[in-house]
This record gives C-alpha cells, sequence and structure tokens, in this order.
C-alpha cells in the first residue's frame, strides 16, 4: 500500500543544504518533509568537512609535538589510527544525531528512503519498508555531490578509492598518490604525511589550489612540500593499472611534455565532484547545465516552477556553509521572499596548516573584470604572535576598489578561517580599508595582520615600512 | 658637556604605546625623539605578551599530546624548559631589532637613557654616556607599570617573583602560589601548571578574572580546575615568610572567615599593577589620581598643556592594544586632530585554553547601567568544530540593546582571541544582530558560533533549539 503525504515544502537530500532548509521551514511555520537515502548530515557530517576536521586536528597535534625541539621524547610519538578511527566515527554519530534531534524537535517529517519526481511537485519515496507518495507546494533539492572519476580510473574501493573510502582506512598505506591538488587534496594529503604516508599529489593545472589567490597557493604549495608532501604540477594521468600491491599510474607530464610513471599503494580521487543531478536528469536533462549541475536563477529556482536547487547540486564553490546559507534563501524564497544570493560573500577555507581562506575578489579575478585594485600584503614574519608561534610563513592579502572599499581579503595563516569571517563581514557590508585599519585588534594575535594589511594599502602599517 | 635636540615631540617610553606613537608620528612627517631607558618594546615584548604566548603556545602543544588517546608514546613527553628558555630570548630579540629596525628607518631618534622633566617641554635624558636636553613642542608619556606589591609581600627576586622575574626562571619550581586571578595569574598559572609544577592560585575577589562576563569567568575557573590548577577566591593574604626551602603565606578565607596557611617554593605577585608615573608625580602631584594612574580628558592630554600620555600608565584596562591605540590617537591629537579614545571598542584575551576574548558591555554592566540587554548564549556543545576538535567546554555570549544593535560579545573558545576581531568591529560600527547573523562563516569553524549567537538572539538559531 502505498502511504500519501501532503506538505508545504518537501527537502530531497539531508546534508547540510537540506536539514538547514528544513530548519528554516519550521522557523516559518511550515510543514516540511526531508527525504535521504543514506544518512542525516550527508557528505559533510559523515563522509566530510567533519571527519577531515578531526583528523587534521588530531594530525596537526601530532606534527606540532614532533617538530617543537622543546618537548623531550617527542621522536618516539605515533599516531594510533585505530583509536583516531573509533573516534572519528564517535563524533560522526553524535553530531548526526545531533541534526536528528534538532529536525525532531522543530516537527521537521524525515523519510528515509529514495525519492523519485512522479509530476514535478509529487514525489515518491521508496525504502525497503513502504512507499510513501508527497505532495508539496514546493521542492528543495539538496541531493549534492560524489567526487568525479577520470575516464582511464574509477573507483572501486580498495585500490583507488574517493574522499569517503579512504577516511575509513583500517589502516594508513605506505604510499598515496592523490589526483588532484584542491582544498580535498591538500588535506587529505596533510593528513597521511602527518602519519608516515608517503604522499605525492598530481595537479594537472600548473599550480595548487586553482582559482585562489595566486600568491598565496603557491607559497601554500612551497610550504606543505617543505612538510614532505611531494605535489607535482601540470601532471596528465592517462592510464591507470591495477597491481596486485597497489597502483601504477602514467601519463605526461605537460611541462616538459614528458611521460611519467608512479606507483602507489593507494589512489585518491580528488580531482572535482560531480552532481547527483539523476532525480531531475531522467526526467528532463533540460535542467542540467556543463557538468550536469542543476541551473538555477538567482533565487535559486530551476526551470521547473516551485521547484529550487541548492548546494553542490548546483555547482559553484562546493562548500558546506554555502549550501547551508543557500538552504536558507531557497526556504525563505520558496515562503515568499526574494533573497538573492551573492557569491562574492561566500568565505572558503582549506585547513592545512597554515590555513588559506579567502573571500571576495582575488587580485587577479579584479585585474580581469578591469578594476584597478589597491592590493597589499602583510607577511606574518611582521606579526608578532606569528613570531611567537615560531610560524611565520604565511601571508595577509587585501584587495581594495580605487576608492579603498574592501573587494577582497585572502589569508595564509594558522586559524585563517576563523578570521575571515571579520573580512566576510566587510565585504559584505562594503566596509572601507580604515573600518579594518582602525579596528583595534587584540595584541598579539594574527588577526592584527588584518589591520595592518589595511593600514598598509593606506600607507599606514605600523609594523612593517610602508612604500 | 649637555648635548642639545629640538623635536616636534618627545615620547617617553619606547613599549608598545610609545613606540606605536613615534611610528605614527614619522608618518605624519614629524620629528620625534624617543626615550627608553630599559629595552625597547618595553614590558610587552621583553617581560609580557610576547614571552607569555610563545611559552602559553609551546606548553599548549605538550598539553595537547598528553592528552590524545589518539598519540602513542604521549605519557612520556616531558618539556625542556632550558630550550624554551633560549627560544624565549631568540625571539625576543628578533622582535625588539624589529621595533628598532621600524623605528630607524622611520626617522624616529631613539634615545636611551633616564628621563626626567626640567620645564614642561624641556626633557632631559641622563644615560652613562651623555646627558641630552631636549626641547619639544609636545610630550607623550608612554611609561608603562610594574606589577604592584602587597603591603605584606614584597617581590624579592629569589622567592617572590613579579611576572618578569618568573618568565625567565632557570627551571620551573614544583610547587608556585599564583597571587591574583586575573588574566596574568591564569595565563602564568596555564604556563607552570603544563610542565608539572603544582599551582595554587589565590584571589581576594569572589571569582576569577573579576570584571569579566560571570559566567564565562566562572566556566573558565572551573575548566582550569579540571586542568589541575587550584584556584581559590575569597582568600586574602595578610603575612608571608620567606623560608629557607620556600614561602609561606597566611589570612584569611573570607568565605568561612577562618585561617590559612599555604607553603610554595616560589610565590608570583599578579594582583595588578602600578603605574610608573614617578617621572610626573615627582614634579607636579595632581596630575596623577587614584592608584597614582596619570589623568586624562577624552583626547588624551593631562594637566599639562601640550603633554599627552598614554596605555597602562593612565590606567583603564593595561593592555598593549590599547596602548598602541592610545599612542597612535595622542600623536594624531598632538599633530591638531581631535581623536577621542572610545574604551567599549577595546577588546581583551586571555590566552588560556579556551581563550577568553572580550568586547564592549558585559551583561552585568549592560544591566547596571539601565539598559534592558537582549542576551544570548550558543554552548560549543552545538558546534560542529568544536565537537570534532573535542574541545567543547566554551560557549559564545552576544549581548544586544532592544534595537537589536551589538553591544558587546564574550568568547570562551580555542582561537577566542581571532574571533573577537569580527565582534570588536560589530561593536565599534554598531552593527546589529542580523549583520551578524546573516554573514556566511565557514564550516565548520567556531566562529560559526558568532552567527548561531546572533540568529539565537532573533530566535533563529540553527544548531540549536530556539526559545
Amino acid at each position: 500500500m502505498i502511504k500519501r503525504e501532503k506538505v508545504d515544502t518537501v527537502i530531497i537530500g539531508a546534508g547540510p543544504g537540506g536539514y538547514v532548509a528544513a530548519l528554516r521551514g519550521s522557523q516559518l511555520k511550515k510543514k516540511v518533509a526531508l527525504i535521504e537515502e543514506d544518512k542525516v548530515g550527508g557528505t559533510c557530517t559523515n563522509y566530510g568537512c567533519i571527519p577531515t576536521k578531526f583528523l587534521l586536528h588530531e594530525t596537526q597535534v601530532l606534527a606540532e609535538a614532533k617538530r617543537s625541539p622543546r618537548i623531550k621524547g617527542r621522536e618516539a610519538l605515533q599516531f594510533d589510527w585505530a583509536e583516531a578511527q573509533k573516534t572519528r566515527q564517535k563524533i560522526i554519530d553524535r553530531l548526526v544525531k545531533g541534526v536528528e534531534f534538532l529536525l525532531e524537535k522543530n516537527g521537521v517529517k524525515l523519510i528515509k528512503g529514495k525519492a523519485r519526481f512522479g509530476d514535478k511537485r509529487l514525489i515518491s519515496v521508496v525504502s525497503p519498508e513502504e512507499e510513501i507518495l508527497i505532495e508539496a507546494e514546493k521542492v528543495i533539492l539538496a541531493t549534492g555531490s560524489r567526487a568525479a572519476e577520470l575516464s582511464c580510473l574509477q573507483a572501486d574501493g580498495r585500490k583507488v578509492l574517493t574522499s569517503r573510502e579512504v577516511l575509513e582506512l583500517k589502516e594508513p598505506p605506505s604510499s598515496l598518490i592523490i589526483i588532484g591538488a584542491g582544498a580535498i587534496g591538500l588535506e587529505m594529503g596533510s593528513i597521511f604525511s602527518r602519519v608516515g604516508t608517503k604522499v605525492i599529489i598530481l595537479e594537472i593545472l600548473p599550480r595548487p589550489l586553482p582559482g585562489s589567490d595566486r600568491q598565496l597557493a603557491e607559497r601554500l604549495g612551497r610550504i606543505l612540500k617543505r612538510q614532505g608532501i611531494e605535489i607535482q604540477t601540470e601532471m596528465r594521468v592517462e592510464k591507470a593499472e591495477v597491481l596486485s600491491g597497489g597502483v601504477r599510474l602514467s601519463g605526461t607530464c605537460l611541462k616538459t611534455n614528458s611521460p611519467f610513471s608512479l606507483e602507489a599503494d593507494l589512489v585518491l580521487l580528488a580531482a572535482g565532484r560531480r552532481p547527483n543531478s539523476e532525480i531531475v536528469r531522467d526526467v528532463d536533462s533540460r535542467l542540467c547545465g556543463r557538468g550536469g549541475f542543476v541551473q538555477v536563477n538567482q533565487f535559486l529556482e530551476t526551470a521547473w516552477k516551485d521547484v529550487y536547487a541548492v548546494g553542490d547540486l548546483i555547482g559553484g564553490k562546493l562548500l558546506a556553509h554555502k549550501a547551508m546559507h543557500e538552504g536558507i534563501l531557497a526556504m525563505e524564497n520558496a515562503c515568499g521572499a526574494h533573497q538573492v544570493l551573492e557569491p562574492q560573500n561566500i568565505p572558503l577555507a582549506v585547513f592545512t596548516d597554515p590555513e588559506l581562506a579567502s573571500v571576495g575578489w582575488t587580485e587577479e579575478e579584479a585585474q580581469e573584470i578591469g578594476l584597478r585594485p589597491r592590493v597589499s600584503v602583510f607577511p606574518l614574519q611582521a606579526s608578532g604572535r606569528a613570531v611567537a608561534m615560531e610560524k611565520t610563513e604565511g601571508l595577509v592579502k587585501i584587495v581594495a576598489d580605487e576608492a579603498g572599499k574592501i573587494i577582497g581579503a585572502h589569508i595564509l595563516s594558522p586559524s585563517a578561517s576563523e578570521m575571515i569571517g571579520e573580512m566576510t563581514l566587510a565585504v559584505r557590508l562594503g566596509l572601507k580599508l580604515e573600518d579594518i585599519g582602525r579596528t583595534i585588534h587584540v595584541h598579539p594575535t594574527l588577526s592584527e595582520a588584518l589591520s595592518e594589511v589595511s593600514l598598509k594599502a593606506m600607507n599606514q602599517a605600523l609594523h612593517l615600512l610602508n612604500d
């Protein structure tokens, strides 16, 4: 027997975009159904942000202890991967339960099963136990993404892994080739390198973190190399052979136009992600654009009336906080608002050591769109806190327009992911250099660099020579 | 022979207040002389902020490694205090040289020696080598402060120490009594406790960090106790005896009105500081107010025409960044501006684990001045990043006025000292709850708690139940 449900809004996918949309809907007094075929919390909580940040934090504690000449006995330290795996799962379970609790207390109807479009506002959900037919005024699609595969190399879950499986390994491999030097590649490379795996990262483009500020990305690449991670750029993988003891990759080094061949125990695919857009593509392929991402207008509406899409599914920066923010906007728009997404106000962070965080325009982008940006840089060698932490490799860069309005900020520093909040606020509110420059920052902190770099752009830096 | 110099502005004291004033003066094309009898960088660089932050960072690396069940071999770790002392001095030397370099390149005339007022704008400086008589249009006093002593207990540099000497110990004591549970007491207590010293902190008032948000300060007290630091409040020290093997303190527990007697290897005086105001007090005692602090008006002008004072010397929060900011304002005012100091915009931070950082009004202060504040709290148990770091003891509190304008923020969290920058900006610019609430913060970060706590005050929190 098919059960029937009628709700105001049905949301497909209970990752960050979906569950946040559901919670916002509940605040707006809507009856909301949330459908998930796997686990609440989505990739972020279960297989992405959360487990990586746990492992990054833990392995960094190890790495910091191992490199401090002030700590006796550090040479003997070893990472207990099995113990870490237990804690990883405990942390995930706690957060998933937390989200389930919030959904329940907010009266969101959570339905486990695989959704399929009937009519455009009629969704059927099939689970082993039952089939439910849901009729809704509005639909929000939030089905997320999965690791992209190469034409020559598919994930097999054994030797060729995605970020999901690599986090669940019973023990770290002795060698690992990571394909892709984006955020996932660099974070995974950091984790495994710190626990003793020999890590090689292959990137087809000329530098790590394509799209980021060039100077910062290149500097981060050099820092990671000094930490023992081999990053090879302009490397095109063309052929993969799974051997009994590992994987052999071969291809062409585009710099020298010469062939390469590399072997490792395991390979991690971190060369982009593709959208889980089958749910609409199978019904109406016109909804999807380049790369299969669902196309939306500035209000997050798809080509189908009353159907919205958010998160990784619609492309752009594939980030959990972008998905959450879009989830809020889509739900508010489904309730009659006209909220517009402003991509320039979405920060990003890479949780390496140091972290790289960024918001707004890069110097290169600002030039490309014809602005004549005022750019200034403050190196952490001039930061008292960085010197006291012996972490002076980073730098902070600010991009302002000709009138001194801040249009971008790029931070390579410990705690950059926390410091970028202030600059996101500045970019979002259109603040000026003096607004940050004259705001008092605690001494000694790394965030003093934010005022210094702003003052520098006005030739008023204090702890750095002005031009 | 007495040398004579004529400058636009003479600054007495080359700590953060003084040297920053000098650099700003140089930017404003003034001829500046800067007088220092000890070391450039003052207490902050040489004996305060910088060496404590180095030791806090290093000992925290140790403490984190020692408590992670994922790190094998952690039990055997020990801190190499002697090695740390070498690095402490190297870091200080590097930063002092950095400031000297900046002063030189900016054309500031640095004069080493003891300053004395002749006439109000005529300063004589005596050093072993020479005597210089400096005539200036304007004078900025920035002579700083030193540890206050108790009537029953004076520092002797051997068993009864100030923060300056305790940082330079050849080895950590096996036991240490710290008098005063302010920022210095808690930070020093953390450092020594982490390297194995048995630490007792005695505070005469009913809670640690008097003047801070009550809930956060009390919670931090409990957290530090769990870290092994004994904090005893309402303890009045009345008598001290230096013994051959240590110090015995006795006094009254004000809670129970019963006597106490405690012994330790060493005692650290951290019960407030007093101003180095002899330079004016000896000439005209009317310049000084309560506690000997030099009195200034809102433009940082003293009762003497064309003489300004900044930093610890004028009291208020005794913080390096307050001194720097006042140095800038005083120099700009000496050059004809009318910059006013706004104490509500000065953040503070205590670098314990977790850190406590604060700006603007506390809940208690807002009530005292008759506001009806909207207060909301976000516990870090609801933060994905805190859960992934297993550091969920902290909380974030926001204080807004009835119209939703943010008037205070109080953060107990790792990285609080970096996160407070965003809230300082908010308080300074008079931003509203929705300005922070709707600003996208990177997931997963601790600073997401800033938007959550703002949303909570509007009943729109996502990762926490609303009322």
